[in-house]
């Protein structure tokens, strides 16, 4: 483009002709604008790959080539394999096996304006609650984790009450029928990010009995995400109280 | 049967005939002794006319005739039609608009050993829970009634815990995520029958989602009975109320 | 309590029989202190009714008790009797009929510290949209709303960046296939709240094809809230924008 | 809370300055009185660990705490390993292989005020009713259990009659078309509870086809539980005998 | 064809041409050996017409058109305007508005070697039934009818082991659970038919339970068709009556 | 009974004590008529265990009790185990791998009144189709089998138009869209059972697909049993073929 | 663009600065290259609206302004409403009712390179063929219409193969099994579009079922569009003719 | 036919009894005529197999056998096993392990008049797009593969618009919310072919969300094969890029 205006510039190209050239050049060139204006705003966003469809050395060849360009990456869903290979070349690699997440956290930066409460129905829950923390926290987030609170028990929840409330926002993670959401919606006036989980059996179908409760909640500060997706729940929540 | 053992005594028909034609009797006759006692335990059960696919002289006639059987009869999902007839015929006949049910209830006798709380989400699960009332009431129960008790104002629950601890049996009526019953399933030791109801829309699916929630319960006293149906519960918690 | 106190205060009362005592006051008395505390928090959050299962005369109850509490009263799915008769008592009460949206808005404090964009796939949309819309600017939100910027035409999508980037919170409304947010999602680096509508026929089965691409979304700042729950949205960016 | 009080007593805590205090005192502190009141309605209810998401580790973990509270712990969908270690430090922890439950049970007090009769609709639903059965026995309940007796055999049903009649509560379990409730519920007076199995094939869509079938029962008095949750079924039968 | 043979015969054309001329004829000269071979297996079969998309104008013309051809005319699913324009033109014609079956039956011969058993469950499944049995006549069968014989009643069922053990093909119609063909299919030797209806509410999802139902049925003698196809199961009933 | 009715003749019991002790005599005596009439009528009828859900040692146990009272015997879904402990008991026991039937035949009349054709789509189908073949086989019937015949080859289906209009009745196994027994329905005169397998990925929802479109046959000879249930289809078929 | 162009031949402007103005410059001004280019691809392609979700003004307001655009405009899903008003406008509209179709062609110019069969299986499936009819005419073809050639008549679709075999795209409507794509698509060798109809009733699931047989086809030149998308059938089907 | 015709010749048969015996030849014989005009129309088109239910034995017979006829022989969803036998047997066969693929590819022409273009989501989705890529090349096509471009990143799919508008045919392949073939839709004026694929997790449903999205799609040159199934596109592909 440079080279373009250039030309214009010492009149060795036209103005029609320039015009029509500019309009043709591609669109990555014209953009750079936009991704980098991008770029910026995604400061103290962790590079991410989701391991799952691909092999131990393609994630380890990602994972290389990304730790460059940004001291933080997140593996998501990476196998026991991958994070063999990749804590082999980078020795500060953590693996995280229950949920599998794998990472690489050299810029530790608070980023987040407050805390995120992470709220966990039972033990099941658990792998998903460790994706959402290990995201966050690798976004720049401190995070309290609040565990075993099932509705059933509702006063292990009560005895929150005080945690819950300082958060500026809240992950809920639960399988089965998927209503501490609900209940967490109704103590808090922050916005809470429900994560079904597919911990059931029977008629939770996968977490599907879990999905559907927690979009027909009755609270109304509740949003969801897609089962087991804690990476998406910590991502969106750093998001959140970064505002 | 009389007539065959009379020739038998009599020596009319000799013991292999008569064991081979008694073996062809057709059940109905031999079968009374069960339908008797049957009836015999279902004492103060009303007769019921489930109305939703009747017309209303149908529902006059049926209901005209179990009347002389038994002075309690509910007819279910009635029309304003059914009401009408029904209670030309019957001055005693009260009808509830919000649910359809219709009731002749003229043995009042208390069979139920207990309370029956019935515990209603929003205000929009108040003709489920009406049917449910209506029935119980007609089963000889008193109904100790909680309404608007939705888990997202969990302190408002809270606030019945006196009433739903002294219920030998809930009901739970909620729609939209369904997750009434696991609390209040987890706050009391009695048996907790969850009805879902199709209040709610888009990924409700009618219902479908509170179904699914309840049949999921975290809470180990829930059972659980078909979409908008508060009939069902009231029965069955009145059978448990009589134990 | 107070009373209770008192005694304690005069020897009257022991200090084991105080705790036994208060240890079994009823949770509504102990409880105010939570209610208020929380309602504080909830300040410039309007009171909201939900109109669909309600008659006309319940709604105007309803409206007339709370806009004595709280300046700010909205009412949702509300029919044209309902806002007729609304209307009737309170002059100052605005309907919006495509969406069946009824508001009373009195405090128009801003109380969000930027603005949320609301972004609409195409014009069966807006309904949906309108809700949104609706609620944010009852909470004291600035809206910025986009229309008619379906994926299929990626271009007038491309042609608002710069009003998206500037959002804090996007809401994006979309049936069909439900791509909208997706795209919007990975050009901004806001949360974006994911509205699902039942516009389609077919396979989209009121919604369901939009609700599960959302769920399903690669942008990872994307949450979703029920099918049509445009309120939901709104109230949901209105918290993220206060934060 | 006896510190505040014998500071009130001392009057060096004036009576507004406790109430202030007393209402923000952590809800698990005043909330004891709840909680040992429930305990004692509770007795005779085993503590139950969900075995399915944990170690074997985790599982003799919580099973030894456990022990000490209560004579006894029923572990549901135990694994070969967990009941191993289990059986390795209490030898007289029983296994059930089929159905995964696995069982301490000291206290063996009848708590049951009748007979739970137990029907099994054919053998693959076995697994499903010994968890059920495993599960009343340790909760104090006599069970009479009926196998083998599929609604296309009806015959076979019926001989059982008696047997049947003299129950205080029923559990089916079923899988395929799941239709067996619906008969014994018409053949008795007591509650039944229904549990789908997910015996099958092809259309029976692991399990679904029977819940809905049992969701559907004719029969006024069947509830449902989960697909395949044998234990609901037995706790939630124990606590109706024991009305 | 035959002027071709002639030419053949004459010597007018070759061998080699006819036999390519032959390849190219159009498929409905070749193949109405085929189809008046397959109209005489079709004797006694009438001719149906589907009526739900139509108007009442088209149905009348080709019930018109079709009556000339075979005596025997039977519509489904006919509305009350095509029943009384078809009835002006036809004055033997019968219409039965529950099912909406209409009828022209000239042709009265009995096809059928023995009876068809046509069993209800309820008096919501009497449109379905209505519809089988009118088919099932009009293909010249006798009907044995047995009505509101569901499957919680079970003796009222048992009470016609006679008439179901002598039909050679039985129907049976039910909603809800769908459990009836499964009873009936242990009871008899001869094949079962079984229609679900959509009769029910809630999670019966309009039949789909009841489908699954019969689907999964554990009597190996029932075959299911649509939900609600009384017209089919009449139809393929009167087939397996006529070998 | 006779005992009684010896005492009755003697005139040691008197009628009406007669009638009292006969209603209450268990079901299963009386029964017996029932039963052994039914016996008759299923004579040829194989003995029928279905292996997926139990060990071969119980598969091995109740084959060595079955095949004393009746010289056919058919295993399905038995697994290779079973197969060889049944072989080493029963030397002229076969095996069928692809289908897991197992089988022992030794009563070889032939109780058909024709041939059945059994039609297949494409080879993904044979397993079931096998299973088929072997049941109707067991019970006495000609089978004729057409393979490979799938609607998208339509005159590789039409080239056995003879075949098929000479069955009595018609099997026909498909995966995918389960498009053949639309085709052989139209084609022939028969009753055709339709069997809808899993074969098939994606869309196909393991035999959903092909099991919707056959239920809405537009071919009115078409009733369906379940996905891969081709010992249902060949038992229907064998019941068909008898008539 | 050309003015800034003009500064920077000018030297009013400098490199630096032009590249970085360039470069936020909005995005249609830059992209009206391709929108233009993309015009002169999409000549002969009519303006459509989607009337479903839009007031007869509306759409009387849409196509006023388009009709100044192009000759040919194109309304799917219209209502006698608007079809009555834009008639009224414009007196060469034409209204299909079945369909809802409305159109405004002015520019017949034949832009398809061969014919287009459109093959549609019963009389219920015309309002979907006569969408796409209308849509393909519009765009410039010459379309060959098929009907009532369901797959259960085999012979009657066979006696069409000659015009099948010519078409250079076709296009499959059918209800219920939506068997009839896999028999054409194996009859020809051009590709065939296949639209599911809601034509059905029962299991059809609002064409669900046809959608997934369709899907599912064996046939490998069968592509599919939404259920009742005889639109987006005729679109496709313009383009490939285009090719 | 030609013995036939010459006796007609020879007057050895009349004309009668030959018309009677043309019109009773097997369909095979008569057939030929479209199958060879069949074949004729399908050059070019490879000899299929589709490898998942067939044994490695079966497929290398079939190969054997389909490679004298044509040059070209595809095996899609063949295993290790199958491609090692094949291999063995065919050395210039090619095997592509992640789709599973299996070619020997020895007619090596163009066919295709112009570019497919191949656009891939993510590296998840590239067995898909591999199956596809192998079908187009051995159907004689050029195809150009745009991979990793989804939604979220808008601008690197818009950098790839001169690809994409040079194509004559478009394949879109993409799992999760299956958004890109909306936007590609609108990016082009060739046909799109959409391949929803399996690649997510939680609310994909297996490509449930993908297809339903793509099905859905507001881009009118969109239709849409089964989920996985890259063989169906490439194959619809080629055939239209013969246009």
């Amino acid at each position: 483009m440079r080279a373009l205006l250039d030309q214009v510039r010492a009149g060795a190209v036209d103005v029609d002709s320039a015009i029509d050239r500019l309009k043709h050049l591609p669109f990555e060139d014209l953009g750079f604008a936009k991704v980098d204006h991008h770029r910026a705003l995604r400061q103290g966003i962790p590079e991410v790959v989701f391991g799952q469809a691909k092999t131990a050395e393609q994630v380890l060849g990602i994972v290389s080539s990304l730790v460059k360009r940004s001291g933080n990456v997140l593996v998501t869903r990476a196998s026991a394999e991958m994070a063999h290979q990749v804590k082999g070349a980078f020795t500060d690699a953590e693996y995280f096996p229950a949920s599998g997440a794998l990472r690489i956290w050299r810029d530790r930066a608070k980023l987040g304006k407050g805390k995120i409460a992470l709220v966990c129905a039972g033990t099941g829950d658990l792998p998903v609650a460790e994706e959402a923390l290990v995201t966050a926290e690798v976004m720049g987030n401190e995070v309290d984790s609040i565990s075993d609170v099932g509705v059933a028990g509702i006063h292990r929840l009560m005895s929150h009450r005080a945690q819950l409330m300082e958060a500026r926002v809240v992950i809920c993670c639960a399988g089965m029928e998927g209503a501490l959401p609900s209940v967490v919606g109704g103590m808090v006036a922050a916005p809470v990010i429900a994560v079904p989980t597919s911990v059931g059996y029977g008629a939770s179908f996968q977490g599907l009995a879990a999905l559907l409760g927690m979009l027909n909640s009755c609270a109304s500060n509740v949003t969801v995400v897609n089962i087991d997706n804690g990476f998406g729940a910590g991502y969106a929540a750093s998001l959140m109280n970064r505002l």
